[in-house]
């Protein structure tokens, strides 16, 4: 029988690579033993919440007895929690950002259909550079949207904008980006986000339905060597930034995170009514309360990031000892590095045969390079060496 | 500029009567006080957690110094919840349930817009007995489906099940119904549930697309006198029951519910994947992870359900003082009298003129009658007596 709808069976047949490669690892792992295989295939933050976090759940504990303790709250989110997300966001984004501008999410996943759902008729299109997150596509889709790809510049990976400005058609609704980027690594720099926001300025000049910035910003908190992640906001009236506290807190269970508007576009107040709707009648309804509660309370802390400064350290060292080229990170905890002999399946299938599990570009929209995830314990990336220097002679 | 799509905008348009009386609520409390206004609008459980939330939840901060602690869980839900889950609703529902039958969910909500995105094609229909919770028909709007009502019997608010027979077309998708019932308090029957499997088993007899049956079960845990909630997974193959635990462990705004499947339906498995598929991409991604094992750790508690069966006598004595006439509810924490006049409108307005805060009929879609929640404190209930027989003498 057709129990489930055709476009939901094609994006099931279209299962993403990261998931096969989550089962080809599983497969692995059983038949050698998990110590025995390299899996940089998730990007699961491995580091343990900050210490803090203990002592919040204590007092949430003693808190538990009373009535509503963790009852329904306001669709938008804890008034004192988009309080000091505001406070957070205006010096972050260096625009004055007030409660009403935020909208608390079930993650920076929740932002983002909850913004599609807003805003999206059906037909419209979403331009996004290559490489990218690949459920985005997704997210539009649900209702009636479409993802378009444009590409990279090689090798910094800063989006082409001459070819962006040139995909824009009268069905663009939005421009998503991703900074630092999943899976390169790359923090899009401040000239990049002033040209956006000078294509978005224009193209809204001169029609009645906007064309949106958004920026999604889950690893803002994680770029190195003195590297800062420009503020998008002030760049365009039509910029939005989503956020998130799963890689910041390791909180990635627990679904927390948000959306903010410049309070300077047209209407905001109209298009954060709607999101704080479309948030209810998707089924969030609220963000999880516990979780808001705990990111309320957590909101100066953040796991130990010289972790992940060690461990890229340590993988560029694997990659360039193996013979792979790369362009080092600048954020967030991914390398993109080139498929040695230009086939990202045909490597990636060598890595297999060797224990190292990475994900093809192509699943990022980008064939040629493969990802790997440095969320993983040091004596993974040391044990794989090996694994990439044979795999690399399979292709010579 | 048009900032939003056109179908969330007329949504806007037409926001909720619950949201409507809220709003008239705070008015009336900021000028009259709290104590008052005499509110029953909101369904919002005011029992606190039961005792042994504290306790699960000071293990929880023990355990918060792990890495990931918090991180991301399977899309389905933390494996052993789900054995927990289905142990529990194999015997509830008197089939055998596996883990594999069941998916953890962002409450019920998440559930419901989870499976719809499953299995709606643009243009399909799911109906649903009137009264119902308002926001069925947004859940399945995102998808391009319609919700479709049909008429209760009166005064049981038993389905009319003729009408609904009659109300089937080729793109009948789902039957919906909520038991015991938002607003009616209603709980359907053996009989109720029988007529419906052996309507749903007849249609899927005819054609290649199912129709699947889905019980909404919030309040199964809160029934009263000896009334117990027949199982629905019984009498239909296609047959899915969906529950949470906002009400009966009162963590409505930590987001836990589930969906479970008949496991003898055809593709069983299929439709739990897509449903697990949908529940990632629509930003769910997974159930909130500190309250799934919250209600791991809660599965056979429950709040003090003696306080509701208390308040319920009150609210029948005030209603049958003041001359209401009204079907004493089976179960949830609902009643739904005649509005005195028959307009609903207007004696919600004669109610509010007296501080009483109730949601008119036509919020469910059955005009003429007017919903009270009593999940309120006793003095709430008590305090109203006077309001209740004054709007009626102005009905006269």
């Amino acid at each position: 029988m057709q129990m489930i709808s055709s476009a939901v069976l094609k994006q099931m047949e279209g299962a993403s690579w990261i998931r096969r490669m989550f089962e080809r690892g599983t497969e692995l792992k059983k038949q050698f033993g998990t110590e025995n295989v390299f899996d940089f295939s998730l990007g699961n933050p491995d580091i343990p919440p900050p210490p803090k976090t203990r002592e919040m759940l204590a007092k949430l504990a003693e808190q538990s007895g009373q009535p509503m303790a963790f009852g329904y709250c306001p669709n938008a989110g804890l008034p004192a929690f988009r309080e000091a997300l505001a406070a957070m966001l205006a010096k972050q984004q260096q625009v004055p950002v007030a409660a009403a501008d935020v909208v608390v999410t079930c993650g920076a996943a929740g932002a983002l259909t909850s913004f599609f759902r807003a805003v999206l008729e059906p037909g419209d299109e979403v331009l996004c550079p290559s490489p990218y997150f690949v459920e985005y596509g997704a997210y539009c889709g649900h209702f009636g949207g479409t993802l378009k790809a444009t590409p990279p510049t090689l090798p910094s990976f800063q989006p082409d904008l001459d070819a962006m400005e040139a995909a824009v058609t009268d069905r663009t609704r939005a421009i998503i980006i991703n900074s630092p980027n999943n899976p390169t690594g790359c923090v899009y720099s401040q000239e990049t986000l002033a040209r956006l926001g000078g294509l978005v300025n224009r193209v809204n000049a001169t029609r009645p339905r906007p064309l949106y910035l958004i920026s999604d910003e889950p690893y803002r908190f994680l770029a190195y060597g003195g590297v800062t992640v420009p503020p998008v906001l002030p760049v365009s009236p039509f910029a939005l930034v989503i956020g998130s506290f799963s890689k910041s807190l390791s909180l990635a269970g627990e679904r927390i995170g948000y959306i903010a508007v410049n309070p300077s576009m047209p209407d905001a107040a109209l298009l954060m009514n709607a999101v704080t709707m479309t948030n209810r009648t998707l089924g969030f309804v609220n963000a999880p309360v516990i979780g808001q509660r705990l990111a309320m309370g957590l909101l100066g802390e953040g796991v130990d990031l010289s972790v992940y400064e060690r461990r890229r350290t340590a993988m560029a060292q694997v990659l360039t000892d193996a013979g792979i080229a790369f362009t080092l990170p600048q954020g967030a905890f991914y390398f993109f590095p080139e498929a040695p002999g230009g086939d990202d399946l045909a490597f990636t299938d060598a890595l297999l045969r060797h224990n190292v599990l990475a994900v093809p570009g192509r699943g990022f929209g980008l064939p040629g390079y493969f990802r790997l995830s440095f969320s993983v314990e040091d004596h993974v990336i040391t044990g794989s060496a090996a694994g990439f220097k044979a795999a690399v002679a399979e292709m010579e």
